[in-house]
């Protein structure tokens, strides 16, 4: 009944927000796929254009807006479209293109059809009390034929209306079309002549528009790009690169076109050019900063710094990969970027822009990124968004496009019931430095199947769907079962990586392992055996992004490991810190030297220096030594369970969608407030702590629970162990 | 054997055709997506956007063109692209935007990938040998993605590759995205002051841009068009119609921005406007009028050229309904477009951009127009298509769309395998005048589901695909032998209309009944009861729509009664000129009078009096007075089987893939004259005919045979019964 109660509630007050101004709306998904085509087909390489090689889809260029009014008062309303549109009152058309219309007191139905191909149909409408929000309808299908008679077909037409969406569009002239991330003016550091050129240093890596100031003459202006001086020094090797032929018989100011990553730029010109200094036009998503962490060890700080500010610069149109390249939507670069974004920005919509993005339309024609893990981050992605925000909305709208996405994979599964990559599938799982096979039935697809349909039978759930809610159910638990018997060895003690024709590997990886204990599917004696047999194992596989490391270092703070992941935070995160690095890289080798960081894909500068995937530790902070986590949905209930490692104290705040939770703790004292929700602070103390106005359940084993209320501060004595 | 080399023989003409010259190239479907896009929500009612009410699709974003090339030179190739694009020469990016580009002597493979959101992603590439046309490669996923090692997938990647799709766009200038209709200026037969205006008459039904000269002054200008001079005078109730502020200090010539269909205009103005005089630039598709017929009696005569131009002005982006409105491609109404089209213009390219626009995209969400017979009609269409043409190549690439098409009504079939209209299902078969029942299983429904079935086992076959094939030969075999234990009444002896909740109805409907005819379903005894109990039964109810008097008198035709057909001809499409008619219209009932004529929909002008459904009598005399039509597809045999009926002489051509077939006849002698295949001439005579260089064969009942050759004369003597 509480549950119940409370998804009410979300969703009321989800409307009554919505409801309290007028904003742009459009057909769901439907911005969020126009927008990625525009921001993913910005990519060049040298100059030269370099799109994704994957289908693109498009808006619905037709949609119909309806809403149901019922006013005490006449009321004037005013009409904005982005595109051809007309407008049905009480199912009559109003002549032209009216710009505004009264609507008398009384029940009136408003309806108004809008056309556009080159971007998304659009309206914005606002009266007194009539507003464009997501109360709306809206459908690409009408079906509003007539008969001979001109009588209208009947409303029960089939048609499938879903609610409007919108995103901060919430003024007439603010339109979807015009859509723009924000800019704020940037000087460089510092400027030194550099072969026959200049080179210029913006102090960190950045990302934004280059700018001349009094530029003047006639002649070529070529601007190499760099992550690093050796990247923007390599006129021949650098990834980005602007060339330009200028001709100002007056002096003016130049801004780059195209916005771009860097640090450094280098500059060669012809002689006859002249301008006065370089500085940039820094280009980003507004968002708050609402987590935080801090602590008594400064390089964690400035590993937690690094990382915001890392995940600000990957968190733009979408949550993309790198900021020099791909700058494309990737769902399991995506993937990290939701859970990093809980415990910093929790900008939900962020994280409907990119899944919505990602999933694009029917129908499909392969994976998610055309590769099969990324479909399964797609659906986990679903998963931990409602468990983070408890938007049941959301799938309520989209779940006609998670099923035919599921239905996809189960029509390409092998006679056991398990996904082979097929022609055309690319099983990724990691960028290795090992050698590691992707064919037959890689245990590590198999498990994140079986998460992809345990999120099915959930979503089913949610939207009432009980046959589906029992197939994938059914499907989960026999894909479960099976993932023992196929994969688990007695021998190695540990998953093994797959099975060709029957045949298992020898070949034990860590990455099956480390996801069987985030998804709790191991017993207790499993459990031990894949922590000491592949995670704590120093002689196990090393993996070398952060890309994996994120979820195997929170495996082992699954298992109480925090003192030995704080170790190897200092470590590796630490390590790119020592090696210069002002964000987060794409992949890092302690073993590799100087210019050799810079190197990937076989190309000298191919490797980015600003990827999304390596800020997990704003996640593990926040998660495992914050150590808040939601329990219900939307933080309906949650958890508080601080762990100071080895710290002598930890403070931060995890933001959750109404208010923020704020923890301090050092090896005496826990302070707590938090806006939202039931939680339950966990304290591990050697005698009961003590606290006022609270009630200290002792829980065994010097394990105590305090019930936090919203609104209320606490502060808890007690004694670490 | 012979039918399996005649494919190839065509397949292997149309690549050789195309091969010749450069032309601009796209994704198979999407230019008629898109233009249809434009086209359908071109529609105005009143001034006021009246947009199609079905899901509109759109093109691929983002798309690439791929060819393996083999040089004996080295070859400098130019490039033009609409859209963002990139160029690929043996899998290296070539740096920028190049425009031209040299390639090697040998092996190599040229790719390039072009972005357009607002336009169809186009190429045209030029070189001495090398030039865009279809025989290149297209897809809108590549999957071209590259390891850590920057090697790039193999090519095996499961990708779809498309034959690309062009039209007439031949050279750099003229782009898809640039399409226009030609025009021609025309001049007003009359201009008269009426009312508080001028009621101007271009002398026939027309369409086009009316044009203004001199116009001057300050003030309002409003033009009401009229297919009638009754609508054009009706300010209030004409269904198109312009209200201009016109602001010109200078006298200039104004022409209208939207092309209309009228005959009169009706003009009113301020009095401080002034103009010279009012023309128009007529609007049309160039077309060959290749197909003719002519006859001794002066009124058939005028009934052709008068359904000739009808069906001209109905065919431009695509065969539309009609020119006043709905000026939408309507499935079930182009169906005779095409079949009047095999008659007249044997435009090919006017047939599968019709097809291919209603076709659509996945997935299928509704019925074609969201009517379940025109879906059906659509694969009709697919039917005869193959038949007269012969092009392989378009069942090949489409048969995919045909297979979801056909999907998305098997899901809907009941459980006796028929379709019911469900929710959101527009079940037209007519505009009748009688009271007919749309509900539960009809079998007007079932008869073209079954066709649609058999046209879905001959496209299977013709694509190798024999699982799919003998699935829908079977359905189709089931549903065959159902319409006959559902709906033959041995008491009527005739297809009753439906059946509802397993109860037949009672009414005898001529739909059912005529298709049956049409499709050769009925064995002899049947034929002759649906002729005399429905077809010729003066109290059978009575067709008020040219649309299906086309079938009916199809089916009268099939069955010898050319005779009855002829004077059905001068009555109803006489009627009509008699009316003064200048186009053939929408719904002709002889029993209405004066203005009853234009009204329809419950509004005075809602009539269209230019209707491509209207245009039947080519179709009629090419193929049953003429007698000519193809016996295996693309006329490599064919018959000819001329009938008189009441006439003195007739004669015409009937345009083929292949050049043309000639047919003079009158009651003595019979000319023919062939550039295509092998035809059967089949003679009705009283004694043996005699024809010089031509073996005459007698079958019995004053029945003779002539085989005919390509590109000879042959005049036949005879005696006509």
């Amino acid at each position: 009944m509480r549950h119940i109660l409370f998804i009410f509630i979300i969703a009321f007050s989800i409307q009554s927000i919505n409801a309290q101004k007028a904003t742009w709306i459009y057909y769901p998904g439907d911005f969020e796929i126009w927008l990625g085509n525009e921001m993913q087909n910005r990519r060049t390489e040298r100059g030269t254009f370099f799109p994704p090689f994957w289908k693109m889809d498009s808006h619905y260029v037709l949609v119909e807006f309806s809403k149901k009014l019922d006013l005490t008062q006449p009321e004037e309303v005013q009409i904005y479209a982005e595109g051809r549109y007309n407008v049905k009152l009480d199912g009559k058309m109003i002549s032209g293109y009216p710009t505004t219309v009264t609507i008398p007191a009384g029940k009136h139905s408003l309806n108004i059809k809008v056309h556009n191909q080159a971007n998304v149909p659009a309206i914005y409408v606002k009266g007194k009390t009539v507003q464009s929000d997501n109360t709306w309808q809206v459908t690409f299908e009408d079906k509003e034929w007539i008969d001979e008679s001109g009588k209208a077909s009947d409303t029960s037409s089939g048609t499938v209306y879903l609610n409007a969406s919108s995103w901060n569009f919430d003024s007439p002239e603010n339109t979807p079309s015009k859509f723009k991330l924000a800019t704020e003016p940037m000087s460089a550091v510092k400027s030194e002549k550099k072969n026959n050129g200049t080179l210029i240093d913006f102090g960190k890596e950045t990302f934004g528009f280059v700018k001349f100031h009094n530029l003047k003459g006639k002649g070529n202006l070529n601007i190499y790009y760099g992550e690093s001086p050796e990247e923007a020094l390599s006129t021949e090797s650098c990834e980005t690169l602007d060339r330009l032929t200028i001709d100002n018989s007056n002096a003016k100011d130049l801004t780059i076109n195209d916005s771009k990553a860097f640090r450094y730029i280098y500059i060669e010109k012809d002689n006859s050019l002249s301008y006065d200094s370089v500085s940039m036009l820094y280009e980003y998503l507004p968002l708050d900063y609402r987590g935080s962490f801090r602590c008594n060890d400064a390089l964690l700080n400035k590993i937690w710094d690094i990382s915001a500010y890392t995940m600000h610069l990957t968190s733009r149109e979408f949550f993309i990969d790198g900021i020099k390249r791909d700058r494309w939507v990737w769902s399991g670069d995506a993937y990290q970027s939701y859970l990093m974004n809980y415990y910093l920005f929790f900008d939900s919509s962020s994280v409907t822009r990119t899944m919505l993005n990602l999933r694009g339309k029917d129908p499909v024609t392969s994976h998610v990124n055309t590769i099969m893990d990324y479909t399964f981050y797609w659906f986990m992605g679903v998963y931990d968004y409602y468990q983070y925000t408890g938007d049941k909305t959301f799938i309520e709208q989209f779940y006609p496009r998670m099923q035919s996405l599921m239905q996809y994979c189960l029509s390409r599964t092998n006679s056991t019931g398990m996904m082979e990559g097929l022609s055309g599938d690319w099983v990724f799982i990691d960028w290795a430095d090992f050698k590691m096979s992707k064919t037959g039935e890689v245990s590590f697809e198999q498990l994140l199947f079986c998460r992809s349909l345990e999120t099915m039978a959930l979503c089913a759930k949610l939207v009432d769907n009980t046959e589906d809610s029992n197939k994938y159910t059914s499907l989960a638990n026999n894909l479960k079962s099976k993932l023992f018997t196929a994969f688990w060895s007695g021998k190695e003690n540990a998953f093994i990586h797959n099975r060709e024709n029957g045949v298992q590997s020898e070949q034990v990886t860590p990455y099956t392992n480390m996801f069987a204990v985030l998804f709790g599917y191991l017993d207790q004696d499993k459990t031990n055996a894949v922590k000491h047999n592949v995670l704590l194992n120093p002689d196990a596989l090393k993996i070398t992004t952060p890309y994996m490391r994120f979820y195997e270092l929170e495996a082992l703070c699954m298992l109480g490991e925090q003192n030995y992941v704080l170790k190897e935070i200092r470590d590796y995160w630490g390590g790119m810190l020592h090696e210069g690095a002002t964000s987060f890289w794409e992949k890092y080798n302690p073993n590799e030297k100087g210019a050799e960081h810079l190197a990937m894909y076989g190309r000298p500068f191919g490797k980015s220096l600003c990827h999304a995937w390596g800020a997990s530790p704003i996640y593990l902070f926040g998660k495992y030594y914050l150590g808040v986590k939601p329990v219900s949905p939307g933080y309906e209930t949650y958890t508080i369970e601080p762990n100071l490692a080895d710290l002598k104290w930890i403070e931060g705040k995890v933001p959750t969608p109404n208010g923020d939770i704020y923890v301090y703790c050092d090896t005496k004292q826990i302070k707590v407030k938090s806006d939202t929700g039931i939680g339950k602070l966990t304290v591990k103390s050697k005698s009961k702590p003590a606290c006022k106005d609270a009630v200290i359940n002792p829980k065994g084993s010097n394990t105590y629970e305090v019930e936090i209320q919203k609104g209320k501060e606490y502060t808890i004595t007690y004694k670490a162990l």
